[in-house]
């Protein structure tokens, strides 16, 4: 095997969960990352590929335990796959030897730090960093991604959901003070790889499990935060998610009120497929199609379909993508490929395989 | 086996079908009821437990071609598990023989026969049998189905959603002018046994996919009648149905915006609870507790659960059911059981399986 | 509610796991039995049915901590489907206060107690209570469960390969010194309710799991010690067992390598038909039908189908069975029946559900 | 987008079935492989991308209906993913114009054209064509792989079943006139996108269903001249296949009867590991590791593992692969690689997704 001396260095911090492990397979892929440090602390010690054996037989690094030092000398990027709350605790010390940082917790998303205190129980250990983060969704700030050290990427609902909204906030057709609306329905994978009752095949088969209704989600922060921002204006979002049976992807349906005057439909698509023309890796349906969340099972696009329900003047957004690709680990690759001047798309673009 | 002579004696038509299977299942289970007349154009001649094994071995009765005299003399009770426009042409014959008819098909769900023949593009044969059928909610129309003889049996979306919405309406507590919006996920036998490639189990699986989006579906028409005549105003409701990989059971999310002096969820809970009180197939989860499909599954009840998202004054109730059970062949049943002035809760009693 | 002074009284111990709860649900069906006691240690104080949603509205017991006092004067009855090893210490007080005991673990299964210690690495506390305990599969023991006061209920996957297997050795089909093969698949509700990642719906979907290989499974020694009684020579199986993706249900192959001068298949199929004429709960399939696990899904029939490979000289017996019902809970019942002198088929003769 | 004017020009007959659209993705992904025709005598004029939205964008051909013009001046190498039969009639012209052909079909698969006839009741138009073919199992036949210009790509089971035994063969462990049993258990995609009830989500979701027991099904005799022809000696295989709830996979297990002095255990690893040592896409587990079909879900690799049971003198060798790739589209890859000369893992070294 020919030295590659030119590839950047990534370590996956955390990669022994669902979105531990694509990071692992996505860098595997990417032409011009290479895999150098993989840690898990229950694994510490084993071969990746034997604790997971689907993993290729090429890869022969074995799982470490977190050491700072380490750390350092092995890799230049740091993939955070960690619990809400751990990353704050390594964060500042990769960042202080220069490293950059994706984080794909929550523990770098908020910008008013009490919200985050609230819903996640913690106080913020370094808000200088909070304030340094910039929020991994290239689609809004593609900009600040490009010269940021320091990432925190995006959760699943919130991709799926912010992605649906921003050409309608941007074209201003939205009523005022009516509420939006954004019925999501997620893979099992969504809830990670913990050992509760409600995760198991028994219980997850055959079963559709609406949670955390109305604001109670974590999301709705998140979601509300950038929405906002984006639109200078502050923006609400009723959210409800619910657990289905299927391993990956998410379906959201958004049900935006449209101002008294708003576009036709078809105006609508084409302000949409305006607004993403540039982007890689959101695709605007034509009029007429509906994507299903097999459109996006395992590849990194989120896909977007519209429909105008004319007698309650609704605008109906169905946002679909894989939870673990665009909702997180193909969308911390996308924000890395950034941060290098790489091609935004490189390692990303596979084809989804059918059935 | 002893001879009981007070069974009523009860025929499925069209009973290769998955609401036909379901209908025989519980006719079997049913103490009062006798099944003795099954018919099958394709497999007329086979015995029924031949073509579907599951079915018990005490069941001896071969699937008949349908032939009125045969029908006519062999039972009293007919339900017709039928296609859309099929049921138009036996009914008005076993209503002349003075038999009851129990239609789960639409064809006698509509008022305005305007509304059906556009919907399912077929004229309506017969204005005057279609007046006197009773859309069969008993959760509305128990009185009238007391001495009706032709029922239509509600469909299983139309089921879910009226449900979700009558102690609103009959409370007033909706706000005016705004939109009700019901994201519906349906398990796949709600397609029938369709042999399309969209039901195939490698494209359902991993799948959820949204269809007839807004006012598209059939079952809109349908749910607007039964609301704006309970509601003595006209009612609009904003339809998502979804397929989602599961066999049966529906999950319906409504979101209902409250009127702006709503009543605290509190009390909205003990509207419904005091609505529903008496009804024995539904059941109100209490304050907290929101249900899900696999509270439901094999079960004829439906059941809601109650979120106030106060932000948005907009109620959610989610609303699940069984679509072969309460949404189709347990309902019949229910009919039926108020017709012959049984214990209407008569062979539905059955307590589900876990898991 | 009149009193129904002629039921037996039943509890179930250990009623929050899926066989309990299957247990729970039988007897609440069941005409002649009712349920008065059900424990849970970790659910103690709350109703069953707040605990489990899809249990009907009208149970309205709590679950109990176990308690001997009060287990004795509640019910005369006891179901215990409690994990291996716990059984041997709750078993001999309810026996000494005169109870019936239905035994749904491995740990009266053993006539060798040795077998029993090597395997489940427990001493057996009651040697005498063990030899007083009878094998409860009807279809070799039903004379000795009359009068039988302890039950050992069988495994589910020694029950399918033992049904599959009886008519054979009475018949002297097999080949000497030719090794039978049982290849089986379970469905996940096998393992109980265990929080292990192997059972997680993410794992489990899409997949095929083998396990316990050859004759590593615990199953193995019980199948092999009620096949060797009853052929009243040494039997061995090779037992391959495996997870696949359904909730409930087995499937066992079974090899058998039949002597040189064996019977036409027409003729096998005939001795497999008559062994079990009287059976209420084998069914055997006609020449040429092999059942599948949706033809015993959720009913408590265990189905054979029988194929002949005249160039291997071997003879295929497909047996399936709901795990839950034939398989645990739905054979228990049958074993009480027995006891109580009453239909055997009481409350067990439920049609399946479809799809 | 640069010209890439190296690459090798590939076309896909029948690219709308589950083969063919996997060639599709492969050939995508493939770096040295240029995707110039596809067809599709039903979607014919329409894009592949809008049929299939699964697709990347960057796709932009269209199906085209079958002509053999367009087709000889489009493409160098012409996959031919059509049902039994038809490859019969397209293979003679693109033979004729120096066309590589790799038909995954059955019709070139047979040495004896009887049994092709016999098995698929059609007579064989070109004996001479046949002889020509090579059966593309890269384990047995590179060399003659190498030089062939018309590949008869092997079944999906028979892959699965040959590669489990061909170390044992060579070896000589069998023991004489004892049967080889292969208990195989496959996805729904095995059976392709056929509009049949049985395939339907109802009927598959929560069964198994064995089907073609004995030697009834198709792949046996491929199985049973493969295997004699490395052996040099007449091989049986008692082959019982079944349909399992998943899109994707094949576990079989395969019992070989050893004869009386047999090596260990882990000598008959070793045997296996040196057997399949270059190999890039076999893995022979480590002792005491069984694969599962999650560790080669939407890989190339066919995964081996063996356990020994003593008592009956008899191996399991499980083995376990992905229908669509190594046992389909991605062996056809492997042998297109073989035959340009090129690295065989081209395009086929990605690595799992999980979960």
């Amino acid at each position: 095997v020919a030295v590659k001396s030119d590839l950047t260095r990534v370590a996956v911090i955390g990669g022994s969960g669902y979105t531990g492990l694509e990071l692992v397979r996505l860098v595997l892929a990417h032409p011009g990352l290479e895999l150098t440090y993989v840690t898990s602390e229950r694994q510490a010690g084993k071969r990746v590929r034997d604790c997971f054996p689907f993993l290729p037989p090429y890869l022969s690094l074995e799982y470490q335990a977190f050491d700072l030092d380490a750390a350092v000398s092995k890799a230049d990027v740091f993939f955070l796959a960690l619990p809400n709350g751990v990353s704050l605790s390594v964060t500042p010390k990769l960042r202080a030897s220069g490293k950059i940082v994706i984080d794909l917790s929550a523990d770098f998303r908020f910008q008013d730090l009490k919200i985050y205190e609230r819903i996640y129980g913690k106080s913020h250990i370094d808000p200088s960093l909070a304030a340094e983060a910039v929020y991994g969704l290239p689609e809004i700030h593609r900009q600040a991604i490009r010269s940021a050290s320091l990432i925190a990427n995006p959760g699943c609902y919130a991709t799926s959901i912010i992605l649906g909204l921003l050409p309608c906030l941007q074209a201003g057709l939205l009523s005022d003070h009516l509420p939006i609306i954004a019925d999501a329905k997620s893979g099992i994978s969504g809830a990670g790889r913990k050992l509760e009752a409600t995760y198991l095949f028994t219980e997850c088969d055959q079963n559709i499990k609406p949670y955390s209704l109305g604001r109670q989600h974590r999301h709705v922060p998140e979601i509300e935060q950038e929405l906002s921002l984006f639109a200078k204006t502050e923006i609400s979002v009723l959210f409800v998610p619910q657990l289905v049976p299927l391993r990956r992807g998410i379906l959201s349906n958004i049900y935006v009120p449209l101002r008294p005057d708003h576009p036709s439909l078809d105006e609508i698509v084409d302000i949409y497929s305006r607004f993403y023309q540039h982007e890689p890796f959101v695709l605007v349906s034509p009029l007429g199609i509906i994507p299903c969340v097999k459109d996006v099972y395992l590849s990194n696009y989120c896909r977007l379909g519209l429909v105008l329900d004319q007698h309650t003047r609704t605008l109906i957004v169905v946002s679909v993508l894989d939870n673990l690709l665009k909702g997180a680990a193909g969308q911390a690759i996308q924000n890395l490929n950034i941060i290098l001047g790489q091609d935004e798309r490189a390692g990303l673009e596979f084809s989804a395989p059918y059935p």
